[in-house]
């Protein structure tokens, strides 16, 4: 079969659109992020992206209907005449070896060349290794221009961090993109590490939608992270309760995402 | 060489046939149930299936004779006018990697929709973690009209199993069969994962010749599963003898099939 | 580049020629075997066989002089007008993943068709986990004659070994021969597994002249299979001197080949 | 995507071009010495090497721009007629898996090839597995003639060193470069293999340079080599520090290049 199987769902004209990836990561940050802007943008969908360097896996719906395992591309139509177009990528999983990651990537590029994106935001948890109260969103882009725009909607870009670079498809979008001629920023939420982060996520997206002109309601986003924070505090209170005299580190809660 | 060899032994016209797989897995309940209905049938052999991403492997026969290790089709001519053919699926291994699973699927769906195949049904067990008396058949399909339609033949469609979907060969006919136009169901019956188990592979089949409108003699698959239970009781029994006072958990059986 | 790169070196036209394939594995008893058989023969250098599937790594000499590692393919001329000729093929590796196994087999296997091969032998250790003073040569082979047919020779069918079947290129060359319509016989040789073991290769080689009805020295073999046992005594002895009460088990000697 | 994609910066003609290999490997010897040499020289960027056999990665420069892993081919032109050109290729990673070094390396050969490349020289480091003060720098070539010329410029030719032969792009330009008529020697700096070794580095560049006949100024190596020393020596003292009574072995030290 074909490396990877790009089905299309729907024939649209995108207007100079704009590529948004969100898959599951660090803190599924990314994931959380993309999949939470498709929804308030009642995105439609566009494409759907099988692959044999995805987990031979079908999911079962409750309904007991079975979807093999894919990334799935939504598309967006600015409503004003000055906006732009979006595209939104999602999915279950990233490609399983490094060779799968490279070549999805490509494809998706490759198609979404074909619709006419010439930029690329990646979104992206960064792991910090300790609770982040107030998560900053960390920037990387391919060109000085986006690096100064982006510091402008208050992306910070840390001169150690990422230190040792991006591994992953938020990275690889960008690397590889530069070979179809876009220009693109990965906007990385700090996050512990330890769990999914939809507060982490409500940062990115915060940057992402005043940098694109959208509106986003966070309503449920916010929700989400506070049900995510109660479920930290137990685990925290319940290891209090159990070793009440020595010191806590979060290392011990494991990583839930 | 090619990735996967299809060497075909028998010209064939199928009416309206349909493909059942049953490869090795949990509790080998998939490969028993489809040998058994093989041999029950009395299908013929149609086609070998060779691959590079099954081991690289011969079986020598009691008599001295070397068999490379292979997938098989075989076929069964329905003999009544109203009847369905069938096609059975079995071999020795599925495929060892991820990308092996997702080629060998692929080809092997290719195969049998140039033969008219449009309808599938895998067989597998679903690992309980405990020994299950009166295995039930748990379903997924691809559509709700085949979920309803199982569910008059007694499959169980759960809320939550399988919860984390299905991997492997069971599911990924299913969908990767989509993108062939054929519909199907997974039938899966319960079973410890400890043991291959007979017991559970007849449940399956009996929901399946139902199903089929075929006729079939279980008194063979029944005698290997008193076998097995005879092989459980004994095991069962030396455990209590050598550890009387602990109480027991299944998990120490380890795993037969 | 190709997976597997076949650089032929001289130009041959060979008479009803028969495939001799020892590569290293068990005791390293193939190997020995195809290339002590290549000396003796004095066979000439027909191709060089290169892959990606092999390790990435050259060989030094002693001279300081590079070379890529690689099987190889020597062909010896019968003397006699009824003879048959013989190709002999060794190397430094087998293919290091189950895909290398099938693609260097069959590519290997496709060029020894064109040159008119047709029949097969593959020359393989026997591991029995424990020393063999007199090792016996087991057999499996393609066909009914053929199994009859080495009976005559000596070579015993077991029942039982080897259970489960053969793994790797001894048995691939037979299997996949099937594919090129070439039959052909596997002869192993008992070794213990811990230990090369020259005086296994030396019964498999015994057999493999009488049946090709040529003359080998064995002289040479001899030297190193005593040198060998030699080794043997010492750590044997070395052991029971160190730990002289408790009973020895061969497994300690570890796996030099 | 293509296996391997080498994008081209600038068009050159190159007159009788010499290969000049060092990627990351043993005490980064081979990487130290080619990234120093291509500074020296200033040497032009001439093509970029991306591959799918490199992790998906990118790095971020303090600047926050993002740049894809790579190997990097860079060239200089001789100033005097009788001169030869030089390339340089050096880069972040050595492909990943064994089929992608055999993969990048042939594809770089190919590319090499087509510019002119008939001899190659690849630089690494040698693991001694102990603390080297003066290091040699030690030999393999392709042909008889290359060790003896070698050896007139100091390089050993031990009969024991490298014994396994070598693994990885070092040995690998030089095998496969064969195949493309290339004719080269491998210069391998000794080292501890415990710390990333500029002295060795230097040792590698000073035996090239006499053999090229260009001049390098070392001074900024030296200064890299001292530093080192310094860290070395502290991380001595602290152990010693800390177990003043027990005899040091470097082992400890761990692997920092």
């Amino acid at each position: 079969m074909e490396d990877v199987v790009i089905v299309t769902l729907d024939k649209v004209e995108l207007k100079n659109p704009i590529l948004i990836e969100g898959l599951p990561g660090v803190g599924n940050v990314g994931k959380l992020a993309a999949d939470y802007l498709r929804e308030q943008l009642h995105a439609k969908p566009l494409a759907t992206i099988y692959s044999k360097f995805f987990p031979p896996q079908v999911y079962v719906s409750e309904e007991g209907i079975i979807r093999l395992v894919s990334n799935d591309l939504h598309y967006w139509k600015a409503s004003t005449g000055a906006g732009r177009d979006i595209l939104v990528l999602g999915g279950d999983y990233q490609g399983i070896s490094p060779e799968g990651q490279y070549e999805i990537t490509q494809r998706v590029l490759d198609y979404c060349h074909g619709l006419g994106v010439r930029e690329v935001f990646t979104l992206a948890g960064f792991a910090q290794g300790r609770v982040v109260d107030a998560p900053r969103v960390l920037g990387a882009a391919t060109n000085a221009e986006l690096v100064e725009a982006m510091k402008r909607f208050g992306v910070v870009f840390s001169r150690n961090d990422p230190g040792g670079g991006l591994i992953g498809a938020s990275g690889l979008f960008l690397g590889l993109g530069r070979l179809f001629e876009m220009e693109g920023v990965c906007l990385m939420g700090e996050t512990s590490g330890y769990f999914v982060d939809p507060r982490s996520a409500e940062a990115v997206l915060k940057v992402l939608a005043r940098v694109l002109h959208i509106e986003v309601d966070f309503t449920a986003l916010e929700a989400k992270a506070k049900e995510i924070d109660r479920i930290a505090q137990k685990i925290h209170d319940t290891e209090k309760a159990s070793e009440p005299a020595t010191p806590q580190t979060r290392e011990d809660l494991g990583y839930i995402g």
